[in-house]
C-alpha cells in the first residue's frame, strides 16, 4: 500500500532518539469519552463495539482528536480485547462496568479449545488502519496496538476487569502450565495482529502491558515479560523503507525498567511513579521514553497543568536529541475537561522549544 | 500499666535487627472475614462498626487466628478509619461497597471545621489494646496501628474508596494548601492515636500507607512520606523499658525505598513487585523488611505456597541475623482457604528454622 508521506516525523524521530525541534506528544485514549464528539460518534453507533468495528466510525474518532489539539501522532481507535473476542469468547462492553466476556477461559478443557484466530474476523481492525492513514494525509504519524499476551489473558481468564486478579493467579499458582498455554497463544495471535497492522499502515506500534504491574517480582518477568519479548521479536520493523519503532508500556513496571529495556522495544512508556531522570540513569538511554504526566494533574488549574508538564520536561532532560516523547502516564479520564488537553499541548510544545 | 513478660520476642528482635532462630510472622488483616469464627462474632456484633467499637469483641477477632495459627505476633482488630470517624465525618460500612464516610471533607469550609479529635473518642480503641494485652498473657507482641495522613486522607476526600484518586488528586492540583491543612491535622491526630496505643500496651506500631503509592514520582514524598515522617518522628518509642519498634508500608512504594527507610521507621514493609534481595542491597540494611508473599499465592497447589514462601525467605538471605519478618504483600483474602494460611505458617517456620 502506498501512503502520502509523512509531514510531522517529530515522535518517530523521538522514538528512534533522533534530533528533534521539541518535545513531542500524544495521550493514552486521546480519542475518548472526555471529547463531546466522541460521545456523539459513539450514539450513532450504538455500542462501543459498533463503534470499533465499523472502520468509518474508527477513523472518524482517531482523528478527532486532532481537530482540537496540535498532537503529534494519531493512535489507532480500537480495544486490546478485539484478539480475544476474535477467539470467540464473546466480548461485551455493559454500561457502566467496563468488558466482559460471555465465555472466559478458567478449565483445562476452555484452553484446549483456544486457538490463534483467524486474522479475517480483525479485518475491520485492519481496514480502519488503512482508512485513517489515508484520511490523515501524512498529518502526523498512526500508531497501532495490542496488549500484552499477559494483560489480554487477564481479562481472558478473569472474564472482566479485576481488582485482586484473584482467578488468572489462582491459575498462576496452581496450573501455570494452563496459563502458559494461554499466553503462547495470545502470544502468536498478538504477532500475527500487530504485523498485520503494520502492513495495513501502522507507523509505529505499542504493547499495552497494564496489568503486569501486578505480578510479582520473578513472576513478571517469566508470565508477561517473557512473552512480550517474543511479541517484540516477531514484528516486522520496517514498512515501505521506514523503520516502525515499538513502544511497550508496563503500567505499574517501574521496578523492572532494565528488563523491560532488554526487551528489544525502541521505547518505553511509564507511569507517573517513575522519575525520568533516574529511570534514563537505570536504563543508560538504551531506549526512548515515553511519559508520564499523572492524568489527575489535568484536574488541577493551568498553573498546575503547565507546572507539571514542565516537571516532567525538566526530568527527562534536554530536548534536542531525541529519546522523550510526552504523554500521560495512563489513559486520560473520562471526566477531564478538554481545554486542560489544549494547555498541556501549549506548554509541552512551547516549553520543549523554548528548552531546545 | 504492667502486662506480663513477652515468650515469644522474635517479631520484635528481628523488627530491631538482632539474632533470630526463625524468621518470624504474621499476616495482614489475620484476623478477617477467611476465618469463619471471624464471620460469627461479627454476626453477633450486627456490623463492622459494632465489631471494631466493642473492646470484647474486638479482642475476640483479634486472638482468634493465634488459636489456628502458630503465628508470632498478633495485631489489634481495628481500622484506619477510627480517626476521621472520631473528627465526627460518619463512618458507616456500607455492605458489598466498603467504607463510607457521610460527611466528606471537599471544600476550604469542610477543611476549616476538620479538629484533632479528643482522643476519648477513641477509647474503644485503647481499650482493646489493653485487654487483647492482658489476654495474650505475653503469648507473642501485640501490634497497635494507623493509617498514613495521606491514606486517611485519600478516604476523608474521596468519602470513600476510589480508583482514580480523583477528588483528593483534583485537590492535590488545584488547592495543594487545603490538602496540606488536612495532612497536618491528621498528622497530630495519628501520633497522639499511636502513642495512646504504645500507652495502653501495642509493643510495636505500623503505620500503613496504602495509597502513597498511587501519587507522582515527587509529590509521594511531599504529600504523603513528609507527612509519615512527622509521625514517626512524633512517637514514643519506649514503653516499659522496651523499645517499640515502627513499621512503614507503602503499598507501591517499591520505587521509593530509600526515601522511606529514611524516615525514622525501625522496619518497612514491601509488596510483592518488590525483590528483597535487590531491596537490602538498596538499603543497605538500615533497616529490617517485612513481607512479601503476594497474598494470592495462597490460591495455589500445597507446593506453590511451599516453593513462593522459600523463593521469599531465600531473597531475603540468611535467616540469622534478624531483619526480615515474613507477611504478605498486603491484606489476606477474604476468599483465601485457611488452610493455605496453616501451609504456610509451617513452611516459614520449618524451612527458616533449616536454613539458620
Amino acid at each position: 500500500m502506498s501512503f502520502p508521506s509523512l509531514k510531522n516525523d517529530v515522535f518517530i524521530r523521538s522514538l528512534l532518539r533522533q534530533p528533534v525541534p521539541y518535545t513531542p506528544l500524544w495521550l493514552m485514549r486521546q480519542a475518548g469519552r472526555y471529547l463531546p464528539e466522541y460521545n456523539q460518534t459513539r450514539a450513532r453507533a450504538g455500542s462501543f463495539m459498533g463503534l470499533a468495528q465499523n472502520p468509518e466510525y474508527a477513523c472518524e474518532v482517531t482523528l478527532q482528536p486532532l481537530e482540537r489539539f496540535d498532537l503529534d501522532a494519531a493512535i489507532l481507535f480500537s480495544d486490546i480485547l478485539t484478539v480475544p473476542h476474535a477467539m470467540g469468547l464473546g466480548l461485551d462492553f455493559v454500561a457502566g462496568e467496563g468488558p466482559q466476556f460471555a465465555r472466559p477461559v478458567r478449565t483445562e478443557a476452555d484452553v484446549s479449545a483456544l486457538r490463534v484466530p483467524d486474522l479475517s474476523e480483525l479485518r475491520y481492525v485492519f481496514d480502519a488502519v488503512s482508512l485513517i492513514r489515508k484520511e490523515l494525509d501524512g498529518k502526523v504519524p498512526l500508531i497501532g496496538f495490542a496488549g500484552s499476551p499477559f494483560t489480554v489473558a487477564c481479562y481472558m481468564v478473569e472474564g472482566q476487569g479485576s481488582d485482586d486478579y484473584r482467578l488468572i493467579k489462582g491459575m498462576l499458582y496452581s496450573r501455570p502450565d494452563l496459563l502458559h498455554r494461554i499466553l503462547e497463544i495470545n502470544t502468536q495471535a498478538t504477532i500475527a495482529y500487530l504485523n498485520a497492522q503494520i502492513q495495513a499502515g501502522a507507523q509505529a506500534v505499542m504493547v499495552f502491558d497494564s496489568w503486569g504491574g501486578v505480578l510479582a517480582d520473578g513472576l513478571f518477568q517469566q508470565f508477561s515479560l517473557a512473552y512480550t519479548r517474543k511479541v517484540v521479536e516477531g514484528l516486522v520493523r520496517e514498512n515501505d523503507g521506514q523503520r516502525v519503532p515499538v513502544i511497550v508500556f508496563t503500567k505499574g513496571g517501574g521496578l523492572w525498567l532494565e528488563d523491560i529495556a532488554d526487551s528489544g522495544c525502541d521505547a518505553m512508556g511509564v507511569d507517573w511513579t517513575v522519575n525520568l531522570a533516574k529511570a534514563r540513569r537505570r536504563i543508560e538511554d538504551r531506549v526512548a521514553l515515553q511519559g508520564n504526566l499523572d492524568p489527575m494533574a489535568l484536574f488541577g488549574t493551568e498553573d498546575a497543568i503547565r507546572t507539571e508538564a514542565r516537571r516532567v520536561i525538566d526530568d527527562f532532560g534536554p530536548v534536542g536529541l531525541g529519546g522523550h516523547v510526552f504523554n500521560l502516564g495512563h489513559g486520560i479520564s473520562r471526566f477531564t475537561p478538554p481545554e486542560a488537553v489544549g494547555i498541556l499541548v501549549d506548554e509541552v510544545h512551547s516549553y520543549s522549544r523554548r528548552n531546545h
